[in-house]
Formats: structure tokens, sequence, C-alpha cells
């Protein structure tokens, strides 16, 4: 399995693409574009499947919208209204009815911008659990128990957040978890651009944080949803990437099989990246890197995974207007 | 039980011996003054003084320090210093051995100022549980394994905040808890100079955020202590307890027994406070208030209780330089 | 002059009707109510006014919303818009016409809560000054140039705001300044439900931060406005007030002449305030309070005043929906 | 002159030693290395020096410390006080006494975490003007004037930050202004772990917020100082920086003159940095990016920074114990 670290399963599927010449047995897409919105639905369907990409057997739901980071409020309040549907297709698609009850964990340190966004998404919720609990009679229709909680990072807490989610849902006992994680990417232009949905949990190593356990169906005893925004990178993928570019452009610019990059043009690129890590290390190019407006990006994309969850996990919210309801 | 509602088993005493025109039985007091700390040790020892006073039996003790909202970062210091012993004296008495292993509580609203103080706490505090967790051997002597965890609020997450504990303590399993919460005070020279510390645990209706459900060891099965900071008061008791000082001032200055205060000055006090009550109520007294430097003061006051707390959990921590262990 | 402090004219002019029991020669005012907003358009039209009231001559609008801390996103939006027409009224009385260029000046402390109101709006305004300086034939109709600063307060920057307004009014020239401040009420239920609107500048010891210099059109050279909101209050002035409310109850629930409140009824206000305030100030009851929840009544406030100049400001924008264009 | 972007003197050096192929004349230096601290004094002393390099005439010292992102405290006090050590040798090199007065600008938008060093020094800096100006006679020896201003920027303020400052200048008059910023590097391992002293002042262009006017002696009438923590680089350099460092790794891990990076590899570096922009720029590459940890990495910074200056600039603060003096 190739070792670029991204937990896009997008960004896998294209890598092993690129890597094996062709397309992957075993793995299902569809892709759809419009007003600047590109979304691809993806199935891992087999084992094979899952070991060529490296990642998980399951459904994958991926948001690409390059335009993302200019901070234009019209195209924010489109994407989450893309996302709200998407979602609630997704709920639908593994039988999760309007009423089931759900909790949303966000991921990550709020302290650490880049790493806030679980923590964001959670402070921006339509929570409802306590009326059901307290004044059933009064609920209006149109709204199912929604609990939130944003369990902090193993550094601050001296516990796992995996635990700390499990001793949660043990006591509120929802039916669903909805996890949100701020992800690596591989390639700079899908950071804080994309969206990825997925029913395959939180797996270990995944996430800026490096979680050492997962929360899954196993580990919780409920379906786990992920939703994921990849917000960093690594300084030593930025490099391998834009070599793999500049490789292919001169490639295209060159009438015959000049030794162009010589040695290193043709080296595979596992032994490459291995060169320039090897070479970077030393001077600390194994840094995750994030945009420079991150906070205001942190701040958009959070609102746009709360008010797309909104309507989506509401029946009584308009998915048209999903915007209104974040504060 | 007079309603005049302070979360202070200090000030809960005065109240019931103002009213009663004497001491208290089952309750024993010292109190030791040194540089402008005033420290006073407490228990209620029987149920009928528990009942006379309306606190749980159990131990108690009160640092007073008028002058910390002056904002003296070298008194800052020598409280956290006398807390941090206080604290450890305490942990001894109730037979708290060095290795016994801690849950840190961070009650209240982040995003609550004057509520913020246990969230404040949990932030600032040295957690240790992962490194014994994950490498034992090479744990420092003089260090026990310390969680911390800021469940957050029902209105916010859905869930109790005592559930949310209870989860994760059966998860981390610690053999103590130590929740912080800020808390209610009948008079306004109390508000964020006062730090209690209480072997009863946390119950219901007390804190700003009015728990619903307590943290004790009947909850939660292993011993709670109870850190508190009183950062708000109600308006109508600014101005119930106003009018008992005027009206003793009156009293005082005044020869004989003239009508001073008519009708009014004659009432008992619990009649009187209805009234007040119900003057002002149509007009939003009955808010909670808070100074207008709370940020500053709970900022100060967090980093009091954290240092000290870290100095009193750790031997290795000198209790002699208690702030140079928060961050 | 009564000496029980309020920054809103409102207030004094009551005070002053209440001491001398009827109206005030040389003080003209209209009151509409709708919706649950009532708005007083009061002027000071004579010296004599002035005097009695204790405030400067000129025009003031008062907006009084009750509910406004319940948190209710729809009489926010509806607070908005009447501030914004409001405003825009009365920028259009005093002849400031729609393309005259504006500087907006956020007084007080960004770090104290309750003192934030000034620069939470500079944070969520709509500047514009920097495209008609850089590219003024690209601007769209219906704007006018909008500049905007938060000047900090002496015990941070060690500067007279005052000073550093007038440097900068020096240097970037806008014919009009509008200062944004926070203010100190007399009554509790005034306390973040309120709005001020003044063509009087910004007098010496007005507002939070109590002001050494003002910020006036003598001291600036151009026209200033005054947008304020109550934010806290002196405790001695609530159980001053409180006292007043409970003694004019018992006389009108009391058939003759009864000596209710004894000597203390009988004094008059100033005497009693002087008696309350000797007693409590040992005590600390000088100090400022503001609401529990401060944090959200002025993130609320900052919103409603920033997305109410925005539309009152630039005629392209929809007075309607003022909302949509705050961030 | 070379294009690659950096505010460091030092790497523009470098960067034009290591394109000719030797030292540069007109340009001093002296390194001094201890305890992982790097101090490197140099000074511009021609106009040739300074168009080889592309940085203004004048002396710069750079403080160096690789292991500054680890967050061990001890070495931050360390680096505080050699900051201090060499800005207080600075100020007498330069003719600075000790009872001139200074006001200390902090540069950038104090909501863009990368560039808010400048806002957050401000905040953390003892204040002193206005004593000198309300009590001059109650100041203890050792202290001089100090105010100090964060003027915001453009895109927020509708103001040139240079105007606002110019205003606050002719209004203060202090004899001196002491600019702090936040810049960027070329090279990754020297983000965030470099402080530059510099009596150049400020040039447009310069910092992150790339201003469009400077801040000068000839602009202010003062001389200006200028502080600057690199805490952002654009991801293009460092692929082209790494791309730097893999060829010259493969060049001195082969033999003969084979042609490893083949025609890339015997490109200049101006011609090879054009290609990599060109590919690049599609795909977003131009970002400036900074590490995942900003957030912590900014507080330290602002921290030693703030504490380093407040030891330099009043003689009565120990330069021995800096960190004591910040809040």
């Amino acid at each position: 399995m190739y070792d670029v670290r991204t937990d896009l399963a997008l960004e896998a599927k294209e890598r092993a693409e690129s890597l094996s010449g062709g397309t992957i047995p075993g793995v299902w897409t569809e892709t759809e574009r419009e007003g600047g919105i590109t979304v691809t639905r993806m199935e891992i369907q087999t084992e094979q499947g899952a070991q060529a990409i490296g990642k998980m057997q399951g459904n994958y739901v991926t948001l690409e919208v390059p335009e993302l980071r200019r901070g234009d409020t019209e195209l924010q309040n489109r994407v989450a209204t893309a996302f709200a549907r998407e979602f609630e297709a997704f709920l639908a698609r593994i039988g999760v009815g309007p009423k089931t009850s759900v909790m949303v964990v966000g991921l990550g340190n709020g302290k650490v911008t880049p790493d806030a966004l679980g923590p964001i998404v959670v402070d921006n919720l339509m929570v409802t659990r306590q009326f059901f609990e307290l004044m059933p009679d009064q609920v209006g229709e149109g709204y199912r128990p929604v609990s939130a909680i944003a369990p902090g990072v193993l550094g601050t807490t001296g516990i796992e957040s995996s635990d700390i989610v499990l001793g949660a849902v043990q006591q509120a006992k929802p039916e669903l978890v909805i996890a949100i994680d701020a992800l690596a990417a591989r390639s700079l232009e899908r950071v804080n651009t994309t969206i990825q949905i997925a029913d395959t949990g939180i797996h270990p190593g995944s996430g800026i944080g490096n979680k050492r356990k997962g929360l899954t169906r196993a580990t919780l005893g409920v379906p786990v949803l992920a939703i994921g925004v990849p917000t960093v990178l690594y300084a030593s993928t930025i490099v391998n990437d834009a070599m793999d570019m500049v490789l292919e452009h001169m490639k295209q610019h060159t009438r015959d099989t000049d030794p162009l990059f010589g040695v290193f043009g043709t080296m595979a690129g596992q032994e490459r990246l291995q060169l320039v890590k090897e070479v970077l290390q030393p001077v600390g190019h194994d840094l995750l890197v994030t945009p420079k407006e991150i906070d205001d990006f942190i701040e958009d994309l959070g609102n746009i995974v709360a008010s797309g969850l909104n309507a989506a996990m509401h029946q009584a919210i308009d998915t048209d207007n999903v915007a209104a309801y974040t504060h």
C-alpha cells in the first residue's frame, strides 16, 4: 500500500489508479458536477478494492468545491444545501429513519484551529435530545433527538476520545453516531475545499490528531457515520506532489524521451518519496501545514457542516434555506 | 430552610446564625487569618446542623480573600499556595494517598464567562493519566494519574453533565473525582474572592447552571470532592442584603427606638425578602449578575485553582512555587 | 443635579420628572410602540432643559425592547431593521447625505466582555473606504466610503482613545464620525435591552470606560453621532432603585399615612442614596455589574447595531433584510 | 534581484551567496552560538550590498532557535532573555537612551492567527505612558514612557495601517517607534523559530499583510525599529527549496556527473522557480501556509517578544527574569 498519507478515499483511489495505470476492480464511482460543486459517490465493494486503495470497504460521498476558499457567502450556502441533500440521501440509503436518535461527536482539539472543525460543528448544532427527555409531549413534528459532544483529545484529557464517546453512548443510548473530524489531504488544492461523508466510522490513525482507537460499530455498538474535511497536509507531500506535476508537465512539453529529470524522473513514486523524506526530515519538512487563512476557513466550514447537518437531520428544517438555522 | 440562594456553606451558616441569634448545634468551625487570606474549616457533623444551615453533612474549607479582585499577581500566587496546602491537607484528612488516580471534572459552560471556571481549570491542568496508560515505566516519581474532562451543559450537549461524567468514570476508572464549579453567592463581597472546598460532592440545583442531577459517591461510585468559586449573585439578593445593612447601620446610629424603617424595618427577613421579590420580579431583578471585570477575574481564579490543584495532586510539584506549573 | 449615574438621556429625564413631579420645560418627546419595540424621540431644546436633566442639548432616539434578552432571532432581526430605519431618518434629519464619508469608532476594551460592544460592531461592519481610495471607478452604486477603527482604552494603549481617533480622523478625513460605546444604566431592566442614538457626541465620563476626553465636533472638527447600549449598572443603583420601588409599592398598598418606611421613607432621594452609598461602599457595592449571560447579549447587540448601521449607511443594502449583510 | 520571497535579511543573504557562489561585498556579519540559540549580527553597509541581497542598508540581528517549536518553557525563557539583551544592546548601539519615549506598534490582523503576532505583543506589553502623562511625580525610577497600538489592517479598517500609526504618532509624540510584524520566510525550518530585529523600519510589501506603505523615519519623523518573526511561507517556496536540497543531496551521493536531475538539474535557480510556479499556480500552490500548531506557536512567540521588550525597555525590570512581567 502506498504510504502518502491522505484521509480522503477519493485521493487514495486516484493515487492507486495513477500507480497501477488503470481502474481499480471492486470500486464503483459516479460523479456529478453542478454550479462549481463536484459530487463523487463511491463504493468500495470488495476486500480487493479496499486493499488496492488502502481504505475500508463502504460508501463514500465527496463534495469538491475548488472555489470554497474565496469566502463567497452565496457559494457557501449552496454547498451547505448540497451537503444537506447528499447527507439526507446517504441516511436514507443506509436505512436511517427520520426518528432515529443521533449523537454527533465533534472530534479534535478546539484550541488548535485546523483541528477545531468538530468542536465548532458541535457548537453550532441544533441539539434536541433534552426536550425529548424532559418534555416529550411538547416537541414539535419533524425533529429527532440529537445530542452532541466534543470529547477533547488524549493530550489534554488523559483519556482516549473513543473511551469518552463510548461512555457517553452507553449513557445517552443514541441509535446512530455521526463523527466529525478534521483530516489530512495529499494535495493542497483539496485542503479546506472538500467534504467527505463515509459509513465506515473513524479508524485509528486517521484525522489530524492521530487517534489510537477508532469509532466504529464494533467499538460503539451502533452505526457510525464519519464527516471529514481536510484542513492540513504534510509539507513533504506538497513537495512530492509538486515534483510529480513538474515532471508530468515537462514530459508533456518535450518531444522525445530526453532524460529530463534524469535518474530522479525514472525513480518509482515510492522510491522517490522515500528520498524526499530522507532529505527533508532533518529540516522539519515532516510538519503538517495549513493555509494562513485557516481561522476564516474553519469557521466557514464549521457553519456549512453544522447547517447542513441541522437540515438533513430534522425534517422540519427546510433543506433550501439551511443557513438560517445555525447561530 | 431560608431561601436566599447561596452555594457557600459559610454564608448559609452565617445566615442561619443571624436568624436564630446564636450558634448552630452540630456545626464545628475554626478560622485562621494570615496575609489577607482567611481560612475557615467547618464540619457539619449532625443531620440537625445540616437542616439548620441547609447544606449537606461533611467537611468544608473556605478561603476568603477580600482583596483578590485587585489583580495583584503576588497575592494571587500566595492564594494559590494557600489553596494547594489546604487541599493537600484535605486529601490527607479524608485518606486520599499520593498515588490515588483522580479525574478532574470542569463543570459549566465554557462560552459563558462567569460559568467558565471549570473548563478553564481543566485547560490549565497537568494531565498525566495517558503516560501511566501508555508508558508506565517512564513516569517520574511524585506524580499520580490525573485525567480531566469538561462535560459541557445540558443546553448545548442534550445530555446531563452528570451522565457524561458517569460514562467517563466507567471508562477511565478513577478512584476519586474532583469537580470544579462556578457558584452563586449571597453577598457581593464574596463574589470572585472566595474558594470553597467540600467533600460532599455536587448536588442538584447547585452552581450557576442549576444541574438537575448531582455528582456524588452515590451516583459515581467513587468519592467526589467539590471546588467552587462564587462568580454570580441574584440582583434581588444584592438588594435584600443591602437593605439589611442599611437597616443595621441606622439602628446603630440612632439613640432610641425610633420607627426608623417603619413597618419595613420590623418585618422578619423572610417576609421582607418575599416583598422585595414580589416587587422586583416583573422588572427583571431576578437576574443573576456578575462584576463587569469578570473576564479577568475568571482567568485569574482559573489559574489559581489549576496551579493549586497541580501542586496538591503531584508531590513532585513544589507547593511553594505553584504558579510555575500552569500554562 | 441628581447623581445616580446613567448614560441614557431617557432615564435621566424620567428621574428629573420624578424628582420635580412634572414635565421638564425645554424637552420635547414623542413615543411610538410597535411589535415589542418602543421608540422615543427626544430633543433637549434649551440650556434650561439640559441643566434639569443633566444631559447635553441635542437629539436623542431610544429603542427599548424589554424582551431583547430572550435570544429570539426573529425579534433581533426586527430590532435591527427598526434601528436601521431610525438611524437613516436621523441621518436625514441632521442633513447627512448618502455620499458623506463616515468613520465608525468602536470605543471600549474588546477583552472586557461588557465593554466590547464597540469593537464587536467594528468587526462586523462593511468597510468600503479602501475601495473608494484604491479603485474608485469600480465601486458600485449605493455605497459610501466607510472606515472603522477600535482605538482601545487608555489602560492598554497608554494613549487617550480620543487622541487616537483624532489622529485617525486627520489622516482619513471622514466628514462624519459615528462612535459606538457601551453605557451604564440606572435600572436593570434597561441593561442590554436599549439602544440610544444621539447627535451630541461622546462626553467625558460617559460610557463604561470613563473617558477623560470626549469625541465631539469641537474636538474632532466633524459632527459626531453616538450610538450606545447600556450593558452595566452600579450595584448601589440596583439597591436604591429597588428601594424606591418597594417604598412606592408599600405606599400604594396601605390605606393611611402609616410610617411605613419610617425615617428612611421620608428621606429625600438624594439623601437616601448618600446613606446607601456610605453603607455599601466598604463592602464593594460600588462595583459595576452585568447579567451573567453577557457573552451572548453583547454578541447579539453587536450584530444588531452592525447590521443596522450597514443598512442605514449604504443605500444598496435593503433595510428590510439587514441581517444578511453582517458576517 | 532574486524573487523568492523572504522577509529575513539572513535568508536573503544566504540566497545571494549561494547564487553568486561567494561572500557579498558591503555586508558584515558575526555569529554567536550558545545553548541552542544562534545570534547573527549583520550590517548591510553599502548600497551595492543592499542591491545584491535585496534588503535595505542597516543593522540586523537574527536569533535562530531551531528547537523553539518544541514548546519547552525553559528554552522559551532563555530566548526571551537573549532577545532582551540583544535588543537592549541594539538600542544602545543606535543611541536610544533609557528615558526615550517609545510607541510599540503591533501590525497585523489579530483575527488571523499567523498574522496576530503584533496584536498579541501589544496585549502583553507593560504600557506606562499614561502614568507619565497623568501622574508624572509618582512614576518609579527605571521606567520610560511606553505606549502601544494595534492599528489593524486595511481590509478591516478601510485605512492604511501606516496612516493610523502616523496619526497616533502625531498625537502621542513618541521619540521612537518599535513595529512588530509577522513575516514570510523562505525555508520551513525558520518559520516560528526565528526573531529578526532591524533598524530599517517596515517597508512596503513586507510582512504577511503586504502593506502598501511603510513605517520609516521618512514617513513617521522618528526612528523606526522593526521586530519580526516568520510565521508563514509560500507552498511554492517549500517545493523549490526542497528541490534544491534533493538535487544537492543527489549530487553529493553520486560519483560522477550523471545526468541525475537531467535538464531540470541544470536549469538555473531562477528559471526552475519560474517553471515550478507556472505548473503549481493553477492548483493553488501559491498559498501561504503555516504549521498546524500555529495557535500555540504564536502565543509562545508573542510572550517571548513581549517579555523581552518589557525587560529591554524598562531598566527596573531585571533582564534575568523577564517572563515574570508578562501577563
